[in-house]
């Protein structure tokens, strides 16, 4: 057997090992609906099903493999590849990113304020800095803040987005949180609440960002799939959402709905008309919408405008007043991608007071986000300003992460285009490619017989193989038969070239193999 | 009406009101199975019913009242006092305690690292922020890390148990968190699951700390009450957990127990003989262990030592090999008290391997914890050695921290003790007091007229009058027909002095009135 099908072989293996536990243990699971005779308290039988439900796309055995690769080639092994590109998440300082000066700065100095005495440290790092120490408990980062966030951070986030929108934000409806997701998963938690005998339903879009599914089954909430379309540059349509509420309302109450605008993996960025119609939808529903907007500073194609929810309901007249969304922003995307620091928010509009009464109290029994996340929402709401001493540097630095951001996605569709079997929408806003793969018949076949879906057997020979790390869309959902992957569009320009050309190479030793 | 008086209204208006929009709220929900008429997709009917039953003890009307009183005087208004000290909760450095050097530095630099170049950074703290950042993708702490932390902090923790305890530590059974609160719920989160028709108990001892009880109520799981020996210096008696367990095993699975160690509020510290007792009942009875260790630095009483419930069960020899335990430490408290920053960690021990594998999984399905965080948590589990350009300060300023908490913990016992009505157990360890007080029967009933518990009523009137706000014993359960109140030690020497005096006098005129 060649180095290349022991490598190939031993992908499967741990795949299938894998997916083999995961089988087994819901087996386990499932026979058994009483606790189990064990010396521990805690067994499978008698563990939280939810979790043992539980599913990880993004970060499965392929990551695990990649991350054993890594120290393989860290310790010498000799692979076909002299480092693996992880281009399976939007995670941009991983890639080569450089972070933001004035931010940076601002953390540093509110984390030890002896920089403030510095005379490297511009006066308007040093101003900001000293604002946020005077509010904090004690002028310290390291007292807890209130656990809606500090009071002047979320004034800022509130006029951030007043010239977002042109549109009046109150700050007291700003609530910061560690990144989105978790104030994402805080909203959901509203809707565990089984109505008339039937769980609740949220509507999600197919393919979608694995963080919902996950938490949608971590809560016992239903995931109600409407389909994107791919025909359409991943266009969301009325009818589908239509389609996906009747056919979820015998199983469920369809209560919400998750919109990710751009779209993760997708890269579509909407239309000022198709918000207006899926508000419009949702009124006449009564759906609470989840607007997903973490990559609306991330929009590349000419012609494409990030439009929020909340300006477009605004803007739609007191006849939507009731109309009940949580807007969700972060700072792991945009230019900044600082996902480490954990910073992000939800704004909340037309809540009924006495759901917010509540959903302020469970917010107040959890500890506050990190404060140095916080500082560095701060510095993303409220940028240097013209004239300032930090202005000129950030400028540069943020048009520069702009420019290449646009140019890689334009670059990395393009090329996708030029392979034989690929088929890649326009990224049109966002931080992934999603192509669409044909594969031949063998290749099919070939999956199978290692006990994988085709999409994984393709994502798995290309880690083992080319040592690049993209995520099947198997993990995001995709309509039968057809086969996607998720890659980033983040890596640095000239690793992203690398990886392309490594790509290519790939695809057409596979696409020989298999034919 | 005197302005006194005035106030005290105000502050019984402000506490009935909540109150009684709680008891409406929770009247309404009772009343209503069914998803009621309204335009909103999320009503009070219609809310995750958990969320609703909440209470939130510690950030209640009374803090919100200390919010009000703070910005208030800000602008001038004129009270008895000229400053609210916030006594509630253990918050080190809005009290006045200062940073951590060393721990600062290394924060700052790797969150800019263009201070590595600089001469004013000790060379210590320059090689431990390179060691973070090189592991960290793309040298950067904007990049996510893994879902369970840094591999090279997570074996530092493991390096900082082993020493600890003299027992071996493995690595992976570490996993970094945004403080220990998120570890905990996530541990608790593995119980949900009603199995035989009866939902999961966890004992949690009495007096506790509210945030056990709100996340069981989040979850939905039962409490059971076990009560610590006031008499005894908040002893924990094996035969109170029997009685606990027998009682409440009609209504719920007991499968867990909580045990906080230094104790909160309480401020006990366990014996060695106490925890192989605890131990030798939870292997008995199956319960899975937490233990709750985040004040494991705070131990004052001369004779008083902190032992792990690790170390205690690895000692008690392979018979106990089954038992499953998480123990969980924080930054928040010990002698850095950085809460902002959120870093702490959960050590699993025993736990079974396919219980340990959906546990990963569900780790695996969240974003990290804050790489600021996690670094946090690396200076204080692997502080400067001796010989390190940071040690001398380090040392100073630990030992600083360290002999002031001391002193203070004895200083508000005694002042307690030496006021009428007043009984205060001697504060072992952690970061609070928690006095019984005895009311006058005319205090009681002028409680009940203004519809407040007693204990309330006393820390409403003593924010009112006296601006020290404490939180009133009801919030973390006590025996019926006492009163108790916690306060923390961390006011910094001449600020607690200030506040005991005022308590003292305010203390003096409420027994003069309800005499």
């Amino acid at each position: 057997m060649s180095q290349m099908k022991i490598r190939a072989a031993s992908a499967s293996q741990l795949w299938r090992g894998a997916s083999a536990r995961c089988a087994e243990e819901t087996r386990v699971w499932k026979r058994s609906g009483v606790r189990a005779r064990s010396n521990k308290a805690l067994t499978l039988n008698t563990l939280n099903p939810n979790i043992v439900k539980l599913k990880c796309a993004d970060r499965g055995p392929l990551v695990e493999r990649a991350e054993v690769l890594e120290k393989e080639l860290a310790m010498g092994a000799l692979k076909p590849f002299k480092h693996v590109i992880k281009a399976n998440i939007g995670d941009g300082h991983a890639l080569g990113q450089r972070p933001i000066t004035y931010l940076r700065q601002v953390v540093a100095c509110v984390a030890f304020p002896d920089l403030l005495t510095k005379s490297h440290i511009p006066a308007d790092v040093k101003e900001r800095a000293q604002l946020l120490l005077d509010s904090c408990g004690g002028k310290s980062m390291g007292s807890y803040s209130a656990s809606h966030g500090l009071e002047v951070i979320r004034r800022h986030v509130a006029d951030y987005i007043e010239a977002r929108d042109s549109c009046p934000a109150d700050w007291r409806n700003v609530c910061l949180s560690a990144g989105a997701s978790r104030a994402i998963k805080l909203c959901l938690s509203m809707f565990c609440n089984d109505l008339d005998g039937k769980p609740s339903g949220v509507l999600v879009p197919v393919p979608q960002y694995p963080m919902y599914s996950a938490a949608l089954a971590e809560f016992g909430l239903v995931q109600v799939d409407y389909f994107l379309d791919e025909e359409r540059n991943w266009g969301l349509k009325v009818p589908e959402l239509q389609r996906a509420v009747e056919e979820a309302s015998k199983r469920c109450n369809v209560r919400a709905i998750v919109v990710i605008n751009p779209g993760n993996p997708t890269g579509q960025v909407l239309t000022y008309e198709t918000i207006k119609r899926v508000i419009h939808f949702c009124r006449e529903h009564g759906l609470f919408i989840f607007a997903d907007e973490v990559h609306q500073d991330n929009v590349y194609a000419p012609g494409c405008r990030f439009h929020s929810f909340k300006k477009v309901l605004t803007e739609m007249g007191c006849e939507y007043k009731d109309q009940e969304l949580a807007s969700f922003n972060s700072i792991s995307k945009g230019y900044v991608c600082e996902g480490g620091l954990r910073g992000g928010w939800v704004e909340l509009c037309n809540v009924d007071p006495e759901v917010r009464a509540n959903l302020d109290k469970a917010i107040s029994v959890s500890v506050c986000p990190t404060t140095l996340g916080q500082t560095a929402v701060d510095c993303v709401v409220k940028p240097p300003m013209p004239g300032e001493p930090s202005y000129c540097k950030w400028i540069f630095e943020k048009i520069a992460v702009q420019e290449s951001l646009k140019q890689k996605a334009h670059m990395i569709a393009s090329t996708f285009n030029s392979m034989p079997g690929f088929q890649c929408n326009i990224v049109q806003g966002a931080l992934y490619a999603f192509p669409r793969i044909v594969l031949p018949p063998r290749a099919v076949d070939a999956a199978v017989e290692a006990g994988m879906t085709p999409d994984v057997f393709y994502a798995c020979k290309l880690l083992e193989e080319a040592g690049v790390c993209v995520m099947p869309g198997s993990g995001f959902g995709q309509r039968p038969d057809t086969y996607h992957f998720r890659t980033t569009i983040l890596p640095q320009h000239q690793l992203l070239m690398e990886m392309l050309d490594v790509f290519r190479k790939f695809h057409n030793k596979f696409i020989k193999e298999y034919c």
